[in-house]
């Protein structure tokens, strides 16, 4: 029985978080909120359970949820997925960027990966069969060198993964990289699969350029989003894939027989509380709030940074503290300073050393200052 | 974009179920209760929302929920499923299915599938560019030839794929069935997928036998489960998967990249509600007790039956009425005489016709008469 995944190992994220816990660590290592979901939202939950929808929703997902995530986006980005058949609910934004990849990637196809990257799509190419081509950014800002892209595309290029706001850098792509992206794009069969999770987690004023507001991506793209980020409820496992008509009909075939449907209660419950578009437009304001308490602690700290410029996730170079590895600092960072973060290099080729860690300020104030208070003091 | 399932349409399950609410049919098709959950353990749900149980569950599930888990195999079974390793908690028993072939089913390897079949298998292997191999069984009782099996199995079979209590048949798998089929994969690799979502639903004063009540099969064995079928919350889409540690190490390795983890608050429930047995171990008497009324009101029918063994399906032979094809005459139910089932063809290889047509019971009393009542008066 030889392994499809021979070098597949547990996640980062569960492996610190881990380490975190044996040792009483401050946890701002995996990415997720520390704080509580709106009650609100849970009474829905519950109302949908008391009603009694606790049998199977549709293979495509609760038709009232799509029909209210294609107003929003309709609404937001000025582009249309009919609910009927351009939209599908799935387990998280995984099972539907593992079912976009699964449904589409046949052996031997190329996948352009940029790193660092989140570490989900690559075993999802290689259990398929196919080949990810990796284009590795550069510390500190991580910008897309839109040429050495393009030299990466080869005749059996099948699919390029995005993903913006970008986890783990906290870079966001800007109009004029989704624009060279189009006219790079524009006579291949490239299809593109956009990583959108931290849609409402943009800093600073600006726009979240959703690959759906170009009308000459939309139409090769699969869009894979989370209400997990949005609404503090990670381990709620909800999200949804937009696609064209033509590749949504390949994507359900895939999803139907993966997990055929997903929760019903949850379903219900988020179509109802996405009506009020203030549960997630004071996203950006709410987050940007927590970034600039860590970094107004850190400004005098001996780390350098970049602001981050969306997501929950701030980078950190430590080149003036220390010269280790980034995950042996990492390491101490846990076992003598109780704090953990992720290093940097497991998220890029051959795990190459960037002297950068990532830290999750998705966190309540008072962990943040003490975080701050550790970090200072190094 | 060629595609990678090019013969898949939408499940049986979703087209028949549409049909029939357009045609506001009585629904006996799709395998779902029409009665309520436990409302304490809807509030289980709720409570562990409300605790803040709201983030990730760990990667294999949580670990409360799988220490039960393998206490209940462990009584009911004799065989004990370490709870660190060899589970791990999936989105219904239909996600467990999908990564066991997905991680283990490479290109060009066999799988056997006995028919009729429940329709999550095929596409599975096929995605994986794995081939099936079907060994279609014979009405009325669809029993097991297992010479026939034997005979099926080549240097490329990888996996056997079993199903007892057996959707759509009823017909469940006897000791020695089991014992037949460890000898002839006595000196074999062959690992053995085994669909056990119906374990609690078996009639008769009959014993389930699970593949982990024999070592020399748990030891190449994966058991899928599911606690929507035993709770009736088809919908909360909870399931898992136990197998011996090596095995369960690649399953993970797919399991984490293609959801991460499931549901955490109703893992948490479960985890609590699992605790009393008693909310198990009475389903077989439910469910029987639906059964009988169900059968005892087609005695005088023109239906031929052999009792359910298990499951909450009942197979209904209909020689007697009509002709028709099984998928014709399903329809000609739903539209002229306002009641849905399934055609015993949509399970069979090449939809071969078996004049049969499978209802489900795991409906209110009242849904049982007045089914009854149509039937009868065909
Ligand atoms: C699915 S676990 C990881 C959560 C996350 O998005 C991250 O930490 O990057
Ligand atoms: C996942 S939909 C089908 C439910 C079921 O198990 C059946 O009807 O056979």
């Amino acid at each position: 029985n030889s392994s499809k995944l021979p070098n597949v190992k547990t996640t980062i994220f569960t492996t610190v978080g881990n380490l975190a816990r044996k040792h009483k660590a401050l946890d701002l290592s995996q990415g997720f909120p520390n704080f509580e979901a709106d009650p609100n939202l849970i009474s829905l939950v519950n109302n949908a359970m008391m009603e009694g929808h606790n049998q199977y929703a549709s293979m495509q997902g609760y038709f009232g949820l799509r029909e209210v995530i294609s107003e929003k986006i309709q609404t937001l980005h000025g582009h249309q997925y009919h609910p009927e058949n351009e939209l599908t609910i799935t387990v998280g934004a995984t099972q539907s960027i593992y079912t976009a990849i699964s449904a589409f990637v046949h052996v031997g196809d190329e996948v352009i990966v940029l790193k660092p990257a989140y570490d989900c799509y690559e075993p999802a190419i290689l259990v398929n069969g196919g080949k990810p081509v990796f284009l590795q950014l550069d510390a500190p800002d991580y910008s897309i060198d839109w040429e050495a892209f393009k030299a990466k595309i080869t005749k059996k290029t099948k699919m390029l993964i995005i993903n913006t706001p970008h986890n783990p850098s906290g870079k966001i792509l800007s109009q004029n990289d989704m624009l060279w992206l189009q006219e790079i794009l524009k006579d291949t069969n490239i299809l593109v699969l956009s990583d959108e999770v931290y849609e409402h987690i943009v800093f600073d004023g600006q726009q979240h350029q959703s690959v759906s507001r170009f009308p000459d991506l939309a139409q090769r793209s699969f869009v894979c989003a989370s209400f997990g980020k949005t609404f503090h409820v990670t381990g709620w496992k909800m999200g949804y894939c937009a696609a064209p008509k033509a590749l949504m009909e390949e994507f359900r075939k895939v999803h139907q027989f993966a997990v055929f449907c997903v929760d019903h209660p949850v379903q219900r419950a988020l179509a109802e509380y996405l009506k009020t578009p203030e549960h997630y437009l004071g996203l950006n304001d709410f987050y940007q709030r927590k970034r600039d308490l860590f970094l107004k602690g850190l400004a005098y700290s001996n780390f350098k940074f970049i602001p981050s410029q969306g997501t929950y996730f701030q980078l950190l170079d430590y080149t003036q503290i220390t010269q280790e590895s980034d995950e042996d600092f990492a390491k101490k960072l846990i076992l003598e300073h109780k704090l953990a973060s992720i290093p940097i290099s497991s998220f890029n080729v051959n795990d190459r050393d960037d002297k950068v860690l990532r830290f999750c300020f998705a966190k309540k104030e008072e962990t943040l200052e003490r975080a701050v208070e550790i970090l200072s003091s190094l």
